[in-house]
């Protein structure tokens, strides 16, 4: 918490801007979140981060300036919405493989809320359970780190990945697959499997006109995540639906969460509260 | 069709109205479907619809009467908010369990259409693959009637139940299992691990009030239905949507799809062309 203060006030200095003069900040975070309270409910990958009142605390360390929190995802899909992949699309969901998997799902032109806003949390429909009936459900499976198993994120996320092969950096694990060793083959295996029935399952449900995928995993293993969720698109989803929809990558690299916020801000101070396109 | 439009024409008989005095017909069908077309594009348990134009074909055996075509989810969603389970709900999920497994989602009061209108079908989001990686993704499962494999349909809709058991109803599979009989033990398991699955997917990614469970299978099984999806929400969903939900059965029993075709013609009628709570 001390550290987000000190980087936007150190942001701030930077710009030559005094707190009294800025009208508003926007910040993302891991969900689920409440983006009208500003109470991150729990965060997977965040230690501590439980019931936490970020919008009010970030606000005291500021000076009491309005903050918008959003999750990060939300704020990357307005920020691709604005100036990124998904410019022009009412119909899009917009997906993260990074440290973790999330989205945010976007449909004919409004963020799909739900009824206490944490909607969109793709990365934890499971996709995935022990078919082996004399076991229990989640035997083999990895835990989530939302407590459950079978989530995408829990097979394909970096953090996942890395932690089942026991290193902290999920490019170590890429790369071994890539030289054959049994184990990673195993691991991204599972992970390409996971990632493809999530695909199959957003464009089933979802009938979105564009699928917009960004995170550290997705720019860095296009090969191991954009390409079986095409394949399967087009091998196991529903015809229409799939002849609807393109797979892109994301076109705003790692600062895509901070533009949303710089947008989500300017559109929330300005009393629309919500977002439309 | 000829069924169809014979079974139309003898309501109509009955009731005393010839056909020039019918304003509108309404009609439940199984999609993927366009409902502003009333094009069938597939029906995965029904031969022969394939890009079929149902709703053309309708109004010209009866006389080019206004003939408004929907999902049959969408209506018993309809009619559910309407006199039903969902009544004053604005954020819901409609679950049918029946010979296939559909839905149709309800978003701040907004059907969920998706580009091309075929958004919904929740029975098809992949919920299981085969984690044994020596073996192709879709080893073991049975193949869905949509060609994909792994759909909570494909594992626990009725017919699907009963064809994988190697009889004609989904019944006696249920009575086997409950006599201990270990193939529809393993079955009727499996059925009830991607309910589970489906249940938490609904709650994490669209963050519902309420989710209405209807459909033969449901509505005679609520114990290998309802009880699992249940149990999975409050033990495998992220807090906060996890609370913020109910599962309740289905009001309207068989009839459903009938008495949404009517709500949904008269306000189609009306032009307000897609239906908002």
């Amino acid at each position: 918490m001390r550290a987000i203060a000190d980087a936007a006030r150190a942001s701030a200095s930077e710009a030559g801007l005094p707190l009294h003069e800025i009208v508003a900040v926007g910040c993302a975070a891991p969900g689920p979140l409440d983006h009208r309270t500003g109470l991150v409910h729990e965060a997977p990958n965040l230690v501590g981060f439980i019931e936490f009142p970020l919008g009010a605390r970030l606000s005291e360390a500021l000076a009491g300036v309005s903050v918008f929190v959003d999750r990060d995802t939300a704020m990357a899909a307005i920020a691709e919405r604005a100036i990124g992949a998904a410019r022009g699309a009412r119909d899009f969901v917009y997906v993260t493989v990074s440290t973790g998997l999330g989205g945010t799902i976007v449909s004919d032109g409004r963020m799909l809320r739900g009824t206490t806003n944490t909607a969109g949390e793709i990365g934890h429909w499971p996709v995935a359970f022990q078919l082996d009936t004399s076991r229990d459900a989640g035997a083999d499976l990895p835990r989530c780190g939302c407590g459950s198993f079978g989530c995408a994120e829990s097979l394909a996320a970096g953090r996942n990945v890395a932690d089942a092969y026991g290193v902290s950096d999920a490019a170590e694990v890429f790369a071994a697959a890539a030289r054959g060793e049994a184990r990673a083959v195993t691991i991204i295996t599972r992970a390409e499997r996971a990632l493809a029935n999530l695909a199959v399952g957003l464009v089933n449900v979802l009938n979105p006109a564009l699928i917009v995928v960004g995170g550290s995993i997705a720019d860095h293993q296009p090969g191991h995540v954009l390409d079986p969720m095409r394949r399967a698109i087009a091998e196991r989803a529903f015809r229409a639906p799939a002849a609807a929809v393109r797979l892109v990558p994301a076109a705003l690299g790692a600062d895509v969460g901070m533009l949303g916020a710089v947008f989500a801000a300017r559109e929330r101070l300005s009393g629309r509260g919500e977002w439309f396109l």
